[in-house]
C-alpha cells in the first residue's frame, strides 16, 4: 500500500529520496520553496540545479505551496539545509491539521543551541502534530541512488517499531535501510564527521599522505563517539554506516565541500578567502566552533577539533596545530577509544571521558 | 641508550621500520635473505628495488647471516613474507644462545593451522629465548615514513610494560605509537582487511561508487569484528588504528595490490588471469580462504566473506554475490555491530553472534 509523503526540500537529496520513495509505490509531494525553480521542474522533469540528468519518476508531484505538499501527509521527510529549518519547522506547524510521522536527512547542528535536528522539531512542531522523529543518515551521494548503485543507510528512532516502518518505506533491492534506536548518535555522528573531512582535506593541502590521514579519521572517529557518548549516544552507533560509513565516504570523495576547503586551508589560504573561492559556507567550519563549544561544556577531550578550532578561529598555523597532535604524551590506544571501560561499568554516559 | 635491534627482512617495510629505529639513536643490523641485494645495498646505501630514493641511515649494519644479524639482539623485528616466517624463525631458534623481545610487523594467517604470526613466533621459538611477542601494525606506508610524513601506528603485547618498551623504541614526532595489550585483536584487523580490499576493489570494477564502497568497509569491518571477538579479542581494538585505520589506508589507496586485484576480478577476470596479470601472489585471497574456514569452524557469520569465497572459490558471479548481500532479509544495525551486547553481558568472548 502506498503511503502519502511530503518531501520538503528540493536539493539533490530531497530528489533522490522522493525517486526512491516513488518506486516503492508511495505517492511523493516534493515541495521547494523557489516557486521558478518547481515550475521548470515541473515542466521538465529534472532538478537542472541539484540533480542534472535524472529523469523525475512520472507519480512525483512538485510543488512550491507547503500547504499543499503536507496535507494528509502520512509521512512529512525533512531535508533543507540546518539554517532554514526552524523556519520551515514553524510554518508546517502552523498549517498542519493532523498528525504525521517526521523524517528528516539533515545534517549540522544549530550553532546557538547546539540542539540536533530532532530537537528542533520538537521544539517547534507541537507534540501532538507528530506522531515520532525519525532520521535517516548514512553514506549516500545522491547521484549514485539515483543510478541505483547498492547504497546502505541507517534509520533510527526512539522507537523501534517507528524506524521499522521508515525502514519498510525506503528499503529495495538497491536500497538497503538498516533500523538503529540510537538517535543521538546518528545524528552526532552524521554532523560532526564533517570536521573531520575538513581536516582530511587539510593534510592533503599540506602535502601529507595516506598515514596522516587515516591517522585522522581514526582517532576523529574516536573522539567525535565519546563526545556523543557523553551526550547520551550508544557508542556502537559510530562504528555504523551513519558514523564510519558517512565518515568515509566524505573524507575519501575530493567532491566533498569541506574536504576541498580543508585542502584550500592546508595550502595556507584564510577562512575569508576559503569561503569566497569556493562561493559558498562551508558547514564543517561552523559545526567545528558547535563541537567544541559543545565539548567544552561538557568537558569532553577532543584533541583534533580544538586543534581545528585554533586554526580556523585563533590563527593559529596549520604546521604547529599538527606539531602538537603528534608531539602529545604517549598514549594507550584503547583507553581513547570508544566503549574503553563497557565491560566494568553500568552506566554509558559516565566512563568515556580521556 | 640505543639498543640493539635485529630487523629481519629488507623489504619495503623492514627497511623503513630500520631508519626509523636508527633515527631514534638505535643499533640497527637489517638482515635480508639475499646475498648480492644485500651487498648491492651495502655499495649504493639504498633499497633499490623496494624503497628506492631512500638513503639509509649510516649507523644500519648490513647482513646476509642471520647469526651475526641476531646476536645480541635486544629485539628481533620479524618483517618476513607470512609463507617464509616458520622457516626463519625455525632458523634463528637454531641460532640464539640468549633471550629477546620478538616483534613483528607482518600480516596474514597461516592457511593450514590459521595461526596468527604471533602463534608461529610461540611455536617457533623456545619459551627460554623469548622475553615476549610484540606485533606493530596499523595504517602506514613505507614511503610516507621514510619522508617524515605523519603516521600512526598501535604496538600490542600481552604484557603492557613490554608493549610500552617498543613503544618507547620506536616513538618520535614524526611516528606516534599507541600500545594496546589486545594482541589477537591487532593480527586479526590487520590480516582480515585484505578481505574488504579485495572486495573494495571489486565494487570499483562492477561500476559501483563511493556509497558501495562505505558500505563493504563498514559492514565488513564489522564481520571481521564478529569473528575477532569470537577468537578472544577485544572489540574496540577494531575500531582502532590496526584496525579501521589500516583498512582505510587498503582500501582507498589503488596502490594496494589487494585492492587492484578486486578491481580486476569485478572487470570479470578470473583468479588465475587476475594473479597472471598482477605477477604475484594476492594474499587477500588467501586470507579469505583461511577467514571463511575459521569463521564455519568457531560458528560467525560473516556474509561478505562467504560471498568473496563464492565467488574466488566457487565460481560463483560477482553481480550474484552483489545481489544476494543486498537482498538479506532487513536488519538492525547494532545487532550486527561488535559490542553490540557490551553493556549487558560480561563475558566479552560469547555475545557477539549474528
Amino acid at each position: 500500500m502506498g503511503k502519502k509523503i511530503s518531501v520538503l526540500g528540493s536539493g539533490s537529496w530531497g530528489t533522490a529520496l522522493s525517486m526512491v520513495l516513488a518506486e516503492n509505490g508511495h505517492h511523493v509531494s516534493l515541495w521547494g520553496r523557489n516557486e521558478k525553480q518547481m515550475s521548470e521542474m515541473q515542466a521538465t522533469r529534472e532538478n537542472k540545479r541539484y540533480l542534472p540528468g535524472v529523469l523525475l519518476d512520472d507519480t512525483i508531484a512538485l510543488t512550491s505551496s507547503l500547504q499543499e505538499s503536507i496535507t494528509d501527509a502520512d509521512y512529512i521527510l525533512v531535508v533543507v539545509p540546518t539554517k532554514a529549518m526552524r523556519d520551515v519547522l514553524s510554518d508546517i506547524n502552523k498549517l498542519m491539521t493532523a498528525t504525521s510521522v517526521f523524517i528528516h536527512a539533515s545534517k549540522g547542528i544549530e550553532p546557538e543551541t547546539h540542539y540536533r535536528i530532532s530537537q528542533i522539531i520538537e521544539e517547534e512542531i507541537s507534540e501532538e502534530k507528530r506522531e515520532g522523529v525519525v532520521v535517516l543518515s548514512g553514506p549516500s551521494h545522491a547521484e549514485e541512488v539515483c543510478k541505483k548503485q547498492p547504497t546502505t543507510v541507517t534509520c533510527s528512532s526512539i522507537h523501534m517499531n517507528i524506524a521499522e516502518d521508515v525502514q519498510d518505506l525506503f528499503m529495495n533491492q538497491a536500497f538497503r535501510v538498516y533500523t538503529n534506536t540510537d538517535l543521538i548518535g546518528v545524528e552526532i555522528g552524521g554532523s560532526l564527521k564533517n570536521i573531520i573531512a575538513l581536516g582530511s582535506g587539510m593534510t592533503s593541502g599540506l602535502g601529507f599522505g595516506d598515514n596522516a590521514k587515516a591517522a585522522l579519521m581514526t582517532r576523529g572517529l574516536a573522539e567525535i563517539a565519546r563526545l556523543g557518548v557523553k551526550l547520551g549516544a550508544n557508542p556502537l552507533t559510530f562504528a555504523g554506516l551513519s558514523g564510519l560509513g558517512d565518515l568515509i565516504v566524505t573524507c575519501t570523495s575530493q567532491h566533498s565541500r569541506n574536504w576541498r576547503a580543508g585542502n584550500m586551508l592546508g595550502k595556507g589560504l584564510s577562512v575569508e578567502e576559503t569561503e569566497k573561492e569556493l562561493g559558498m559556507v562551508v558547514e564543517g567550519i561552523r559545526t567545528t566552533k558547535a563541537a567544541y563549544q559543545l565539548a567544552k561544556a561538557v568537558g569532553v577531550d577532543m584533541p583534533i577539533t580544538t586543534e581545528l578550532y585554533e586554526v580556523l578561529f585563533n590563527d593559529k598555523s596549520v604546521d604547529e596545530a599538527v606539531t602538537r597532535l603528534m608531539g602529545r604524551v604517549k598514549k594507550r590506544e584503547v583507553e581513547h577509544l570508544p566503549l574503553s571501560s563497557a565491560f566494568s561499568h553500568q552506566d554509558p554516559l559516565n566512563h568515556f571521558e580521556p
